[in-house]
């Protein structure tokens, strides 16, 4: 743990490699490569397209060894997927979790083409004593002294929306986003999104590898690190804007001149639509609705909204509060746990609008 | 200025937005988007190549206005350049000064593709007055209290290498990198290569704006915040290692499996080519010398470099040292300037090799 203001340096060695959605790119409907976030737990894997395996066995009829050529030969779908980490606001928790120290920009929505896993796992033929699917990326490395390679699992049966995708934005995958091929479960957090994939497994008992039993569980008890916890699923609602004006470079803060104006950006939730977005100009002193774009049934991307804005000169906290038509909202103050996850609690952004600087 | 060990959360709103060069992304002889090395000063503008025109004003007989059409109806050439931030190395420098936390990763290499900027000045004309070409950008913000569009200029007559290009690796610009056009200065540290150009103006007196005559100039006496400083130019040499074996996923230490091994990595100069890498697997009490590709005498891009190592167990710390055809070298030590600019001083990697984790 530490405290708000002293982020380590490893801290830093981590925020240097990975990097965040600069919010003015909130602006694109489809995030492109580069502005999309990525968090890379190990290295990237040198990876060869020519001679990729993913193999799929355990609990199935028959075990499978399948080339990029076999899986791009099987019918396609493409997914508008918003993907958010886990860990995204961690740290502005205090005491702040020691981890990746995202602020509020670990988020991007990418289309991903690829081929439904139940596509590859009907050929397999699961077996009636599977209940879980492990994936296994080529992701090596060592985290709190568990030498692994990157694995997580997801209980059967499951979603028919999730993807082996070998393309984002209609072009073969960067390297930091898995390529040759990545999982992509939509509606989750990051974590279950596996990069490199190289290995499925069929499991007749619940996966209890680190980054499922140890790593991404909610334990909200700061005296009780021994607490199991509960398992880190699927993306909170939030709601994030557009900054407004110009920035100062150093501490990003905003000036924007009088008149007219827009604010608009984005909102997600993982559990089902979005139904609501309320805006604030006074840090949360009254709100009103912002119009929301309306998602698609079969859609898992992020929403755009806006409203109009007619500033005067002075000081603004311009805030956005996201809720799900499960009625899933964005909390005033950050839950804590002891792995910083799932921060969705309001963020708001200074506006210093005046006809000069 | 910080200490070294409290980065404060608006150097981390910069690292979380920008980001730098995985290491083991130096694999790559072409450096991917996403894994390129990025720093905006500002926002990245919203930009259409539809309507894009870049103005040629000032000491020049015709003034022009061109579209990306009438760029791309010009001859074409392709220049594969490493380009590096001025800041990199800044965090690790005593007292640390506060900006772009950078550490050793702002670096890559890309192929980037336009025209030569000497054609587009041939058609405008150049008048014999004009001393330098002024290069505006569309990102527009404020810095130390002055607000601006992004602007550098640089000194006539202009190398023959210097490129208005509209391509990287064979793709349209990415928004981070300047779409849709952008100068690239080989040899030159980032800030040189003017992001989202719109316009370049012919002056027949110096450039005296922020970025030319206060930021980005060497201040080395830390008494006198008043020195006007010697102009920030071409990239000093730096060698990097592609970091052996696997990592912590927080402390990044890499542990690696005892036997034959190849240590491998890049150089690079923007005032020459790189004539000598050394390697020391011991903190550099003791050197050799690595096997350097040649860099072709019209390319710019980084060299890579390989020495073969058989490790024992044991505890190893890892230093590369580049030298160019220049006789210049890397310091042991950072040369420290208000600015953080240019610590170009040798890295180390530290290594366990150990048959078991």
């Amino acid at each position: 743990m530490g405290p708000r203001n002293d982020i380590t340096l490893d801290e830093l060695a981590l925020a240097t490699r990975n990097h965040g959605l600069p919010l003015e790119a909130l602006r694109y409907d489809v995030t492109p490569p580069g502005l999309h976030y990525i968090l890379v737990h190990y290295d990237i894997p040198a990876a060869r397209a020519e001679d990729w395996q993913l193999s799929v066995t355990g609990q199935v009829r028959t075990e499978l060894s399948l080339s990029l050529d076999d899986l791009r030969s099987l019918p396609s779908v493409t997914h508008h997927v918003v993907m958010e980490c886990a860990g995204n606001g961690r740290a502005l928790l205090v005491p702040r979790p020691i981890s990746q120290p995202w602020l509020v920009e670990a988020v991007g929505c990418a289309q991903w083409t690829g081929v439904p896993l139940r596509t590859v796992l009907e050929q397999a033929g699961v077996r009636p004593g599977a209940v879980e699917a492990v994936f296994t990326g080529a992701d090596h490395g060592i985290e709190r002294g568990v030498e692994q390679d990157y694995q997580r699992s997801l209980p059967l049966p499951l979603p028919a929306d999730v993807l082996l995708a070998y393309a984002m934005n209609g072009r073969p995958l960067p390297p930091q986003h898995g390529f040759p091929l990545r999982l992509i479960v939509p509606g989750w957090y990051g974590m279950a999104h596996v990069k490199w994939l190289r290995g499925i497994t069929l499991v007749d008992t619940p996966f209890t590898g680190y980054q499922q039993a140890v790593a991404y569980r909610y334990r909200d008890r700061p005296d009780d690190p021994d607490d199991p916890g509960r398992p880190v699923t699927r993306i909170a609602p939030r709601a994030l804007l557009v900054p407004p004006g110009f920035p100062d470079f150093m501490t990003r803060a905003r000036t924007l001149r009088p008149g007219p104006t827009t604010l608009h950006g984005r909102a997600w939730s993982g559990h089902g639509p979005i139904a609501r977005v309320e805006v604030s100009t006074d840090h949360g002193h009254t709100w009103h609705d912002a119009h929301v774009t309306p998602r698609p049934a079969d859609s898992h991307a992020w929403q755009a909204w806006h409203t109009s804005w007619n500033p005067t000169p002075g000081l603004y906290s311009i805030t956005a509060r996201a809720t799900d038509t499960h009625g899933n909202t964005q909390p005033l103050d950050p839950p804590w746990n002891h792995g910083g996850f799932t921060n969705n609690s309001l963020h708001h952004t200074t506006v210093h609008c005046t006809p000069h600087t």
